[in-house]
């Protein structure tokens, strides 16, 4: 089973998928970044872990649908109505509707999630993190307004990460309880992995909700790194890491999961020397250039945990 | 000021626009039709008013946008979420998305009607008949589940109207409040059309919103016949007058209405020898063939009530 986040976290399960065709592959989602736009709730990392698994995801862009166009949010730009800077397309509002309704119907976002995939058929058993809500917040200094908390998507999407994160914080994390199967998914699974996806608003999010990061730490978990050469293979993971004093590397990243929790990790070739008291590094190609460069990966992530898992009998 | 309904009401007060320009004029707006479908509020009667005098309509259809796409429709489908047999197109999606969040951050749906109105700039005063819930309901004899009352618009645009209304109600009328402004609009009035909209469904409920008709009634009220030659010009009027036991004639629909509440009535130049005691009938080409003619009849039915008003003097 596994943790995952978005683009990152969907492309290695998808490798991940082809790498097992015959495994029982639970994936725990993040739910962080969720964000209510115009009145219907998006779950951007859920569905790019759906729409990739599907067969449905803007390939070249990583995140929403193929063969997108825009006329709702034209024209609720139209209205005045924003905001404008979070690329909702026509086919993608069909799945917050569909989200939004069942959710005020008083389904969790566990069984919405279900439902959704009912369509998708992902092949993994997706699960959110949590049914409660929990919204990653961004500390920033305003240069207008000061210094306040701002929603993650906000500062990741808006902002573009360029001012800097004073503190990142998922707020509603304490008082969350894990989603239904989510912890006898953790308990059953042979090895938990942790996908290349960000060590603090993916990863660390999941791990924020009480429960899972113990469950987690109990059983052999294998981490692939999403910082190669001192920078993030994609998105700004470095200005994530940085709010919360970890060097953008692959060893203070492994360090920073500590060894309680993580057993195995896999660094880029280049990232020669990467060693971390405690957990077992192992270095190959991390670029997950295509679906066979990802499975790949995963592979060699799998059989790591299945030698870690071995030593440990 | 005018009561209209959807489609026959819209072209009318197109063409009353035409016809005078100087005029304020003020629509309460038929909101029984309404129907929340996905999780949105759908205003039908509102938004091809809107659409209509703001220049978005779709002109063959009569309702919906122009330049219409039906992906997000498609979408839903795909996921099994129904129901298909209303034609929501993504243009239209969106007024229904900034509606439904107004209305859940609890804006009545007057204020709602106003800000959607402040894009369309309708150049008149677009009013739902209130902002109270008021869904007129159809009973049927279902062929499967027997006698069942159903929303009006699984009547109208699911069955087409093909099976009896045993009744038609406007369910939560009693009890509803006229919008804000409503009534002040009707008695600084000087003359109250009713437009070639349904009698029952449309126009009908409007007055049956408690205050409504009184304050319609004290005020000179001309209306134009949706009726020419025994049967409606469009739509299925003649299925509802049967409903409420009205023959479908331009002569019954105004006794129907009464002289107490209607004093002058336009009806085709082919309905010859309409005669209704207490009401002055006067009879006129009433096919909108196009924005001239609608201006053409709403100009004469001005004139009658100029007349009308200067006998009442």
């Amino acid at each position: 089973m596994a943790l995952a986040g978005g683009i990152g976290g969907a492309r290695f399960l998808r490798g991940l998928r082809l790498a097992a065709p015959d495994a029982e592959i639970t994936v725990i989602g993040n739910t962080g970044d969720d964000i209510s736009l115009f009145g219907l709730r998006v779950c951007p990392d859920l569905d790019t872990v759906m729409y990739t698994l599907g067969g449905g995801i803007n390939e070249e862009q990583g995140w929403g649908r193929a063969d997108e166009t825009f006329t709702v949010k034209e024209e609720l730009a139209a209205y005045g109505v924003g905001p404008g800077w979070f690329g909702l397309g026509d086919r993608d509002f069909a799945t917050h509707i569909v989200r939004t309704q069942m959710l005020a119907a008083g389904y969790p976002l566990s069984a919405v999630t279900e439902a959704l995939c009912d369509r998708w058929k992902p092949g993994v058993r997706l699960i959110p993190m949590t049914d409660d809500q929990v919204e990653t917040h961004v500390v920033i200094d305003d240069p207008e307004k000061g210094r306040r908390a701002i929603h993650f998507q906000e500062w990741w999407v808006r902002l573009r990460a360029s001012v800097p994160a004073r503190s990142i914080a998922p707020v509603g994390a304490d008082d969350a309880k894990p989603a239904p199967g989510v912890l006898d998914a953790i308990q059953d699974a042979d090895v938990v992995l942790f996908p290349p996806s960000n060590p603090v608003v993916s990863i660390g999010t999941i791990l924020s909700v009480p429960g899972i990061r113990d469950a987690v730490a109990a059983r052999t978990v294998v981490g692939v790194s999403p910082i190669i050469g001192g920078a993030p293979v994609r998105g700004m993971a470095d200005a994530c890491l940085t709010a919360i004093g970890v060097e953008t590397s692959a060893a203070a990243v492994a360090a920073h999961y500590g060894p309680d929790l993580l057993d195995g990790w896999l660094v880029d070739e280049t990232d020669t020397d990467v060693e971390v008291p405690g957990i077992a590094v192992r270095s190959r190609p991390l670029l997950m250039t295509d679906e066979r460069a990802a499975a790949d990966i995963a592979g060699a992530a799998l059989d790591l945990a299945r030698e870690l898992t071995k030593d440990a009998e």
